[in-house]
């Protein structure tokens, strides 16, 4: 009933823990040992453990980890990723981007913000948890479970991932009640922004078809330029929606229009627009293809053809409504940090947008600012106060929650 | 004084010149063995011939020919190509394309219409003249001269080709009083249609500039796309111009648009659209290029950065208005064809761009349907009306102009 028990372990170190994780390359799909790593020092620790091995006719294979400790409920999940981007040109870093060098306070690699720091961190705050329970999930002190999810194909297609790893979890009816994603959202300060929310993101093509001809006789050829022109000024005349009380209003960019015509004196047979919408939870993917279906026909009229094509992999947006979970969240973060984190729901999407569908999340980690780029790095105090933080969402939740 | 004066010489045979043509595999730059053909021809028959090779760093040298017959003005010209575009797969053509073959009363070969059914005609019609004159260039009774002026250089580049030859003859104080370009002009039957001038060509690309990023945060970005659709629509929301009585309006097309983003979830740095006016005599490519520049300032205001770029090569338009000249290419055309040819400034652009700066240039020649086509073959009976069309010309030329 107490996460407060008194402790005879030695306290679990994320710097460790994360410059072992640096040292594994697992840049996707590579598992690059991080996870077999993860799975010993969980094992060790009283973990139940699984490694997931998932599979897909047109990607690679990928390795996932999934580990518990306790067996009754509630189940209170952190969920993460150990794939990294890749590095680019090694020698273009200070330090090499898979040592985990420290220095001035710093610890420099690949992963570092995203997101080894974040396992790091909560693996350490459930190491200490389970010690403080004598590594036993069946201590009778135990006030539920927490467990760990964790994905090597987050960076990649996505698609041997957290998706299915959570249907992998349902088929074996575990269940998970809350769950906290150590993706990096601080902005500029760890504790400065969590993200409650998430857009989703609906990509598609608009092809504008005319016919093939020769500029000198354009009475004889019908260039779909101009029609294309006409569709996208209709596709961002009027905004999508105005935002509400957590999301800003949706987005649309055209990202590309192109023809590829190599001659002056063609007129081309086609054209095409590639576009990206990022919504927030006043639609859906169908509802928002239907909208942009309506506008592209009341533009088009009788005088421009073309055709509407949809992403298969839109993801739909997530909202963990402000609330006790939120609410217990934000408090650790506020004591581990002194900052009171503003309620976020901006940015790409994330793995939650796969997580909501079993349970409420949100997301909090190390400050963003180098991911994926060179000399990605974050400061070791940092990955300290944020391991503090999880430790809180810990006693915080038990101590509402907890059986 | 006289065309009409007795003539002992067996006529010339155009279709036999066309076949001997046809199969010098001419494609640009080769000269194929064409062009030595009819300086032998033309060499025999009492003109001087002169073989003049052009060069220039960057592309092939060409052969070209200028042939006269005759010291004296008023020197009328003939003009015309040798070179062929390629024939693509051999065997997709009925007969093979450098064969000249004969079947049904039609000759089918690479260049049969454009144009080298054309050169034979009127190297024909000059030839019979030549003859009628005792192949004599110093003869008594020599109205004024006949010249040919051909090039291996209109389906390619046009750089060592009849601009050059021009500057060429211009060099030698060689002077063409008035010229018939000899390129395929008729519509649907031979006589139909004469040009009597041409649209100019001016080629350019827009470019758009943005800030890439992604387009989860497109407040730190700049979308150049949007910008992009804004001055497209004002290229084309007013005609340039509403024609006058020789040209109808000038008109823009835009071409191609390409910005290449292969990524979904990035905003493009950059947008590029190529475009093309074919102008009437109311501008210079100066003017047009000024006025598009004025629509894309007013446009962009200091919402869009743009940047306006024109090809070097573009070409001004040209008009031969009716009078003598024409009228007398009409009387001759209408003779023996039994047709009275619209004057036509409509279709693309041709070497009379260049031969205008000279002298007044008329363009008449056979029926262009399978120009660049496979199977492409014109009708004997048209390359022998051709020849008595030019023919007249000539006749009439000197009845007219002549000493
Ligand atoms: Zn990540
Ligand atoms: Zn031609």
């Amino acid at each position: 009933m107490t996460a407060t028990a008194p402790s005879f372990h030695a306290p679990a170190d994320p710097v460790d823990i994360l410059r072992t994780l640096i040292r594994c390359p697992s840049v996707t799909p590579a598992e690059g040992g991080a996870l077999a790593y993860l799975d010993a020092l969980l094992s060790n620790a009283g973990f139940a453990t699984h490694r997931v091995t998932l599979t897909s006719p047109d990607t690679p294979d990928v390795e996932n980890l999934y580990a518990r400790f306790g067996t009754r409920g509630p189940n209170l999940c952190f969920a993460g990723h150990t794939d990294v981007v890749p590095p680019g040109d090694p020698t273009h870093w200070r330090f090499p981007p898979f040592e985990g060098a420290i220095q001035d306070g710093l610890i420099y690699g690949r992963g570092a913000v995203d997101m080894k720091g974040g396992v790091a961190a909560f693996i350490a705050a459930g190491l200490d948890f389970a010690g403080a329970h004598g590594h036993d999930p069946d201590h009778a002190d135990l006030p539920g479970s927490i467990s760990f999810l964790l994905t090597g194909d987050e960076e990649g297609p996505a698609i041997n991932g957290t998706e299915k790893l959570l249907r992998w979890l349902a088929d074996r009816d575990e269940r998970i009640e809350h769950c906290v994603l150590g993706e990096p959202t601080s902005r500029a300060a760890l504790g400065d922004m969590v993200k409650i929310g998430r857009r989703g993101s609906l990509s598609g093509t608009l092809f504008v078809h005319g016919r093939q001809g020769h500029v000198g006789y354009p009475h004889l050829a019908e260039n779909p330029i101009p029609g294309m022109v006409k569709l996208l000024a209709a596709l961002k005349a009027e905004p999508l929606d105005g935002g509400n009380a957590h999301f800003q209003a949706s987005n649309l960019e055209v990202i590309s229009v192109d023809v590829g015509n190599p001659a002056f004196n063609v007129i081309p047979a086609e054209a095409r627009a590639r576009f990206n919408i990022r919504f927030n939870d006043l639609w859906t993917p169908d509802t928002l293809a239907a909208e942009i279906e309506r506008r592209m026909v009341a533009a088009a009229g009788n005088e421009v053809r073309f055709t509407l094509a949809f992403e298969a992999r839109s993801s739909d947006s997530f909202l963990t409504a402000p609330g006790d979970f939120v609410d217990l969240v934000v408090e650790a973060i506020a004591e581990a940090t002194g900052r009171r984190p503003e309620l976020s729901t901006t940015g790409g999407t994330s793995d939650a947008r796969f997580i909501k569908d079993c349970c409420p999340v949100v997301e909090f980690g190390l400050v963003g600012t180098s991911m994926h780029a060179v000399d990605e790095s974050t400061p070791i105090d940092e990955v300290a106060a944020l391991t503090r933080t999880y430790a809180g969402v810990i006693a915080r939740y038990f101590a509402l929650f907890g059986r």
